[in-house]
C-alpha cells in the first residue's frame, strides 16, 4: 500500500491541483449539514467533506470505536494517541484511492458520505484545553522592539534564550466565520493624563499558527524533542486578534490580558502533522545555541506559505496585504511544546499553542498591522484612496496557507474573520 | 424557616465552636470514600462530610436532578444556577437542624449519608475551565515594586485604576495535600552572564483567596456589579506558587509563565457566597474613584482571617509566618470578574480567579516569603537555628482562612502542599 502522502496517489473524487485539500492532505474538522444531524467528525477531500462517522457506522473505518466520530469536537479522536491517527489516515487515504473500488463503487456509502463542502456548516474543530500564545519570530519581535525601544535594544536579553510566551484565554477561541465584536477597554494614550474607558481605536490582526496539542504529558514531567513532537496531532491558521492601546496601558508587569482575551480564530480545518512531513525544513540558525533541553536533532520548522487579505466593506475582493512563510519562525513549535511543560507543567489534549505573529525578513512579509503600518506611521494604502492604520468596522480579514508539492498543496482552507462595531 | 445563616441554627450533628464547618457553612466539595464509590459531591458539616447523592437517590434533595452530584465534579450542580445554589443549601441546612426529625431520626439514611471526615478523601472539586491570576493587594504590590524599583516608583501607573491580572495555568490546579515537585527552569542570576536550566532556586508561595465561577457570561458582554456578583459560587483557599528566579528572567514582556505553571494549590472546600453574606466588609478607599465600569454600589470584600503555617521536614508542628484579612484587598472579587469580563471575554463554569497575594499594612501580614525575608535579606528564623529565605524541600505549608461569627466560625479548612525535590 502507498504512503498516505505520495505525490502519486489520486482520489476518485476529482481535485484541482490548486485545491487545498487532495488525497495528500485529509484535514479533520467537525461539521454539520443540512441533513439535521449533530455536528460530527469529518474530513476535506477536494469540493467535499467525508463524513467519518458514515463511514464509521458502515464499518469501514475499524480502528477506533465509531463513537469518537460522532463527537462534536476531535478531542476524543486525538485521546486515541498517533498510531491511531496516522492508522486511521492511512485507511482514509486508501478508501479514497482513484484505484480502490471499496468506496468509489458503493454509490449508497458515497452518497451518505460524501457532503459537499458547500452544504457543509464548520466548526470549532476542538474543546480548547488551555491556549497559549507564544512570541517566536525573531522578525516581529525585533519590529516591536525597534517601534518602542529603538534598534540597540530591539530584542529582550531572554528572547534568544527560550521561546517566550504567554497563557491566552482558551474561552474565545472561535472558528473560521465568527464575526469580531470590536473591544472596549481601559485606554490611556502617552498624552493623555487618565485613562477612560472605550472602544479599542488600534484593532490589530496577527497572523499565527496554532498548533493542536493531542496528547497529554503528567505534571511534573518534563519533555524530550520526540516526545513533543508526538503529542502534536495537526496544525491550524491562527488569527490573534490584539488590542494595541488595551495592551500599551495594561501589559506592565503581567503581561497582555483584556488586549487579547476578547477572541481568536482558528481555521477549521486541522492539517495533521504527518500530512505535513514532506514540507519540514529547517529553521534559522538559532545563536546563541540553545541550552541542552532546547536542542533539537531534527528539523521542526515546515515550508509553508502563507498571505493574508484585508477587505474593507465597500471592496468587492481582499487585497493582500502579507505574504510570508512559517519557516521563518525562530523556535519551532517542538521547542516551544518541550519549553512549556519544561517547568513540570502537564499538556492536555486540546491544548492549543499560537505561534507568535509571523514575520519575515521583508516588509512585504510582516504579519500585523502594527508592522504594517509601523505603528500607525505609515498607513496602508488600500483601492480608491482608503487607508488603514488599524482595523475598521466592517473590515474582513483572511489568512491562507498551503504547503506547496509538486502538482498539488496540502492546505489549510482559510479563517477568515470581520469587525463589528463595539456595543 | 430559618434562613440558612442565622447564627442560632443548631445542627443534630454535634460541631465544635473551632470548626470550620457548622450548620452556617455548608461547604461544598468532592469525597470518595472506603466504600469504593466513585468521587461525588458532599457537604461538610462538624466532622463529617455529608453525601448529597445518597440523599439524593433517597429523594430528600428534590431540587435538581439526582445525577449532578454523582459527578466527580461541582460544575454540572453550578450549572444549575444561583437559585439552585440557595435553596439546596437551605435544604441541606433543614436536614441537619437539631429539631428537624428527617434525617435526625432516619438511622439507616444518616449511616449511609454521613462519612466520617477521618475516612473520606477530598478532590480537586471543580474541573478548571480557565485560571486567572489577580494582582490586587496594594500592600502585595508596594512591597514588591519597593524591592524592584525603590520607594518612589514601586506602583505601576496603572495598578490604581484597573484590577491587574494575567491567564494562569488551568492543567496544574491541584487539590490541597498534592505534592508540589520544585520545578526546573532557566535561572539568570543578574550577576552571571548567560542563563543555565536548573532547579528553582527562589521557590515560593502566595496566600491566595479563589473564586469559582459557577456561571457563564457570554463572549462579547460586559458585566454589571449585580451580574458578576452572581456568577459567582464561592470561595477557595489558593497557594499560587511561584518561582521567583524562573520568574524574574522570564517575565518581560509578556508576563510570568513557566514561573507560575508548575502547580497552584486549592482547598476542597468551596464556601459558598451565601455563607459569607453575613462578613460582607467595605473595603479600602479606592482614590482615585475607580472608572465607572468598575464602581461598586455595595460592600464587595470580606471580613476573613488568613493564617500560614510552614512546618520544615525536621518539625513536629507548623509555625506561623503570616497571619492577614481578606478584608485587605484593594480590588474586589466582583471588580475582578467585572474587569475580567470588559473586553468581552466570555466567562466559563469552573473559572477560577486567585485575588493575587494577599498581604495586610503591618509586617507580620506578609502574604509571601519574598516579602516577608525582603527579597532574601531578612532570613524567617524558625525553631532550631534554621532559617528561611525561600522554601526547601520537605517544606509544608498551610494555609487556613476563617470568618469568625458569635460563637461558630464560617472557615475553608487548609490548604496543604509539601515540596518534593527537583527530579
Amino acid at each position: 500500500m502507498p504512503h498516505p502522502n505520495d505525490p502519486k496517489l489520486r482520489s476518485f473524487i476529482s481535485v484541482d491541483p490548486a485545491s487545498d485539500f487532495p488525497i495528500q492532505n485529509l484535514p479533520y474538522g467537525v461539521f454539520s449539514s443540512k441533513d439535521g444531524l449533530a455536528p460530527r467528525v469529518g474530513v476535506a477531500i477536494g469540493d467535499y467533506v467525508l463524513d467519518l462517522w458514515q463511514l464509521a457506522q458502515d464499518c469501514r473505518i475499524d480502528v477506533v470505536e465509531p463513537g469518537v466520530f460522532a463527537a462534536p469536537t476531535l478531542n476524543p479522536f486525538m485521546a486515541l494517541g498517533p498510531k491511531v491517527w496516522s492508522n486511521t489516515r492511512a485507511r482514509i487515504g486508501e478508501l479514497l484511492r482513484h484505484d480502490y473500488p471499496e468506496l468509489r463503487d458503493n454509490e449508497k456509502l458515497r452518497r451518505r458520505a460524501l457532503v459537499p463542502m458547500a452544504d457543509a456548516k464548520l466548526h470549532l474543530p476542538i474543546t480548547v484545553a488551555g491556549y497559549t500564545d507564544f512570541y517566536s519570530s525573531k522578525e516581529h519581535a525585533t519590529n516591536v522592539g525597534v517601534m518602542f525601544r529603538g534598534k540597540d535594544n530591539a530584542l529582550q536579553p531572554n528572547w534568544l534564550h527560550m521561546p517566550i510566551g504567554y497563557n491566552g484565554r482558551a474561552s474565545t477561541v472561535v472558528v473560521s466565520g465568527t464575526q469580531v465584536r470590536r473591544p472596549r477597554g481601559q485606554l490611556k494614550p502617552p498624552n493623555v493624563e487618565l485613562p477612560s474607558f472605550g472602544a479599542c481605536k488600534r484593532l490589530d490582526f496577527e497572523l499565527e499558527m496554532g498548533v493542536v496539542v493531542g496528547q497529554p504529558s503528567r505534571m511534573g514531567e518534563m519533555l524530550s524533542e520526540k516526545q513533543a513532537e508526538e503529542m502534536i496531532f495537526g496544525f491550524v491558521l491562527l488569527n490573534d486578534w490584539s488590542a494595541r492601546d488595551i495592551q500599551q496601558w495594561e501589559y506592565v508587569p503581567l503581561g497582555p490580558f483584556q488586549a487579547k482575551a476578547f477572541a481568536t480564530s482558528i481555521s477549521p480545518w486541522i492539517v495533521t502533522r504527518e500530512a505535513l512531513e514532506p514540507f519540514r525544513v529547517h529553521g534559522p540558525e538559532q545563536n546563541p545555541t540553545p541550552l541542552s533541553y532546547l536542542k533539537q536533532a531534527q528539523p521542526n520548522n515546515y515550508d509553508m506559505q502563507l498571505d493574508v487579505g484585508l477587505r474593507a466593506a465597500q471592496m468587492n475582493e481582499a487585497m493582500r496585504i502579507c505574504r510570508t512563510n512559517f519557516k521563518y519562525m525562530y523556535w519551532s513549535s517542538v521547542q516551544q511544546l518541550v519549553h512549556h511543560a519544561s517547568s513540570g507543567c502537564a499538556m492536555n489534549i486540546g491544548d492549543l499553542l499560537g505561534s507568535g505573529t509571523i514575520s519575515g525578513p521583508e516588509k512585504h512579509q510582516r504579519g500585523s498591522l502594527l508592522e504594517i503600518s509601523w505603528n500607525g506611521t505609515e498607513p496602508l494604502e488600500l483601492p480608491e484612496g482608503r487607508k488603514r492604520t488599524f482595523l475598521e468596522d466592517g473590515d474582513s480579514l483572511v489568512m491562507r496557507g498551503w504547503c506547496q508539492g509538486d502538482g498539488y498543496r496540502v492546505g489549510f482552507g482559510e479563517v477568515e474573520g470581520s469587525i463589528l462595531p463595539a456595543s
